[in-house]
């Protein structure tokens, strides 16, 4: 059962801030909306500072390398660190260096947007396709797409240029060697952009779950997947027990923190609401705590 | 159980001929594979059609119209004519037209190529999208796209020009209206094309059944749907007990022809195998007969 919070009990917030020094939290939904500030939450985040709190972003969003993100920070006015950004894209990198440990001779076949590159980049990931322009064509492969054995693996993030070419290749590097990784930064359903919600990651993904089968399974880095939090143990010190992840979706966030053993809080600014706790339908995810949203925090700044 | 049938007895190809008046056959993996008659096909046909047979051309491939699908006959030498010919693009048009009755007022958002656009055409039925050069575009919405309660439905078919444009488009008509259909002309996976296995009609789908959910169903006209034989039966009258179904498939031609009470005949000059018959899943349909290749049949020449 989920603890509700409200204004009406401030003391309840108070505890809460003192059980955990480590803040996890989600962006977009939780922090924002697209280019809007939920209101107090900047003044959420300076309050959890004042109080020596670690604060910490974690994101699926891959079109964004973190110095991208930590950019995106500043233009709302919000304290933020690039080392205190993990990102999909980030995570999918490391991952990629530092997990599977890819061999220098080998390289990537990447469906995805410039942030994406940029993370490999730093990692030092050989990669092809991306933005590359040989790829940036709506007219379909215009010769058999050999196989290439150095492509080690196919990463798919959320790429607003995808097209069938970069569909076919990434199809026939991975059905023409049964080695190749299958790996996707995230596979969020949906992207709330500013133009409204659009199909997100797991949809550009899709094409290529359907093509190659069940037989194929991919590997999700972002959340839920335990990757990202490996991510974040590798650079930062902290005992799980004394982490909170803050988020607005019970299939991401919420299903994150309870799988890396952290206690979790819903916030109802974003995508999950109260009837997706309460409905027929029993949730993907039950979190700890349950507040209408990040603001609610401020209670903390009266008593100080 | 499945009868085998093979050339060391000859009078089971003349018994089988004897049983069934009507030849329904597929196409691609049937007759040819990409632009390569298969050996003995065209023999074949013109021994059933000299033996009175009715011979009609069942294919799940919407990327072509009937007419344009004749050139194809034409092209490899096999007699054919437009009204032999049942495609799924013909069939979703037919489907809109005289099964759902699209009021005069209402359109189609289509994701699809100029054969699709131009059996639409034909029957009479408004769209947009398709080959639209303000859809054929490699960025992303520039515009948050407006509900549009004159989309009636949203049909999707292989397009190899897909783009984020138009699955942002088709997801929007389909999220913001409940009542807006949602029409696909086939869920084939994969499609041999003649640079090799690509991504098929199915893959092209997948973002929107993924983004929108399982709350969605999506209706697929092509086979192994009962829609497309419906629109046969329109056509030409039939018995279905002397009726018989010939493909390369279980999940689309097998299934079909099962589904509709008619025999079945599977071929192995495409997408299944042997293996897929008698390996360890169990097939997802059970050929009534099979054969090594359509070209198996000529030995009626030698018997007339």
């Amino acid at each position: 059962m989920s603890v509700y919070l409200n204004s009406e009990k401030p003391e309840d917030y108070l505890a809460l801030v003192d059980k955990y020094d480590t803040w996890l939290f989600d962006c977009d939904g939780v922090l924002w909306r697209g280019d809007s500030l939920i209101d107090g939450a900047k003044e959420v985040l300076e309050l959890l500072r004042a109080r020596q709190k670690s604060v910490l972003f974690v994101t699926n969003n891959a079109t964004k390398s973190r110095r991208n993100y930590k950019k995106k920070f500043d233009a709302l006015g919000i304290e933020a660190h690039v080392d205190e950004v993990y990102g999909s894209a980030f995570a999918a990198a490391v991952y990629l260096s530092s997990v599977i440990k890819l061999s220098k001779d080998k390289k990537v076949y990447v469906i995805g947007m410039s942030g994406l590159e940029e993370e490999l980049k730093d990692e030092g990931i050989s990669f092809i396709g991306g933005t590359d322009p040989a790829d940036h064509t709506l007219l379909p492969p215009q010769d058999e797409i050999p196989p290439d054995p150095s492509v080690a693996a196919v990463l798919v993030g959320l790429d607003t240029a995808i097209n069938y070419t970069k569909l076919s290749k990434a199809f026939r590097y991975l059905h023409s060697n049964p080695e190749c990784l299958f790996l996707a930064t995230n596979e969020d359903s949906t992207y709330p952009s500013d133009k409204g919600l659009l199909p997100g990651a797991g949809s550009i993904l899709a094409p290529l779950k359907y093509s190659l089968g069940e037989s194929r399974p991919v590997t999700a880095i972002g959340k839920p997947n335990s990757v990202m939090l490996d991510c974040i143990k590798a650079k930062h010190d902290f005992d799980p027990k004394r982490t909170i992840m803050v988020g607005d979706r019970l299939n991401t966030d919420i299903q994150f923190g309870k799988g890396g053993g952290l206690a979790t809080l819903l916030v109802l600014t974003g995508i999950a609401s109260e009837k997706d706790l309460k409905g027929p339908t029993p949730p993907i995810a039950i979190p700890d705590y349950v507040t209408s949203s990040i603001g609610d925090l401020r209670v903390l700044g009266e008593q100080a």
